[in-house]
């Protein structure tokens, strides 16, 4: 019923939720990593727009493209929109030196994920608000997910596999939402 | 009702001509020069709709489009994709030149029209044949027009005004296809 989507990335463990999340609603993704343009800019929409725009042009299919950030109340917003490159450099160690002796540890992940399916050109968001840890736990997942403990568990998102970090993740959020309305769309355009 | 529609063109004749077209559905387009990047493709689909997408990263507010060529048959559908450039360097009399002699005059003018409008992304397309003309007629329109006779006409595009020329012309169709799309895809998501 609906046409194959590449998924823009090279990270496999982002690759694995979203493929999870795209099954729940009937969803062929196919990982295709190597066509993600990455503008800088302070928006995490724009970002996800840009690249997902330049990888349809190239690609000429389908296209579902997911940026996301980790916001930190007391960094005030920090590594937001940069959190990838942030990650990369100081790492979750470099945030949680950055946290020490900081009272408020809340912090949101935030994720934009933009689908080009002709004729549709899909954004979608999502979000989760929880706390920063203060030490690492467990080893699933990716980048500050070890240090990510999300509002209402005890457990950070580096101790949850797939399923269960889809049931609360902004990135699962964000996925749905685009999904749910190209759903909506096809069959009001029908 | 609808949201300002930027025509991303240079060209004073194919805004005005577009423009008359958009008003028959009540759309407001504005001329944005400067902002079309061509590739160089043989399809005119591809060189419309990666124009579009790139003019649209770079406004951030919906976009319009519109690339056409005269394909003549006698010439293997030259200059098709190229017509503006073949236009700026031999012009209509390279054209006249190259159909000395040449008994099958027929001519297509077709035009792709890509509309990038959140949440769309709807391409469009028109064609008118015809003939070329065996002297140059007529001082309106631009490019090929004063030696294009569309069919079931004796006069040249370049002898009919905006009025007359969007009621046979390819951009016209092009055009009106795309805003159908548009007016039809918002009402039924409404």
């Amino acid at each position: 019923m609906y046409r194959e989507i590449c998924f823009a990335t090279g990270n496999a463990h982002k690759y694995a939720e979203a493929e999870a999340v795209a099954r729940e609603y009937g969803i062929t993704l196919k990982q295709c990593p190597g066509v993600k343009r990455e503008i800088q800019s302070d928006s995490l929409e724009e970002v996800a727009k840009h690249a997902a725009l330049t990888a349809y042009m190239e690609l000429g299919q389908p296209v579902l493209v997911e940026d996301a950030g980790l916001f930190v109340k007391a960094l005030n917003g920090f590594p937001g929109p940069y959190s990838s490159y942030v990650y990369k450099t100081i790492g979750w160690k470099g945030l949680l030196k950055l946290m020490e002796g900081v009272e408020d540890r809340s912090a949101c992940f935030k994720s934009v994920a933009v689908l080009v399916y002709e004729p549709f050109l899909i954004t979608g968001v999502g979000e989760v608000c929880g706390a920063v840890a203060t030490e690492a736990r467990g080893v699933k997942g990716f980048g500050f997910d070890p240090v990510f403990i999300p509002e209402g568990y005890s457990v950070t998102f580096a101790e949850m596999d797939v399923v269960e970090k889809n049931m609360v993740s902004h990135r699962a959020r964000a996925l749905r939402s685009v999904f749910k309305t190209l759903r909506e769309y096809l069959e009001r355009l029908e």
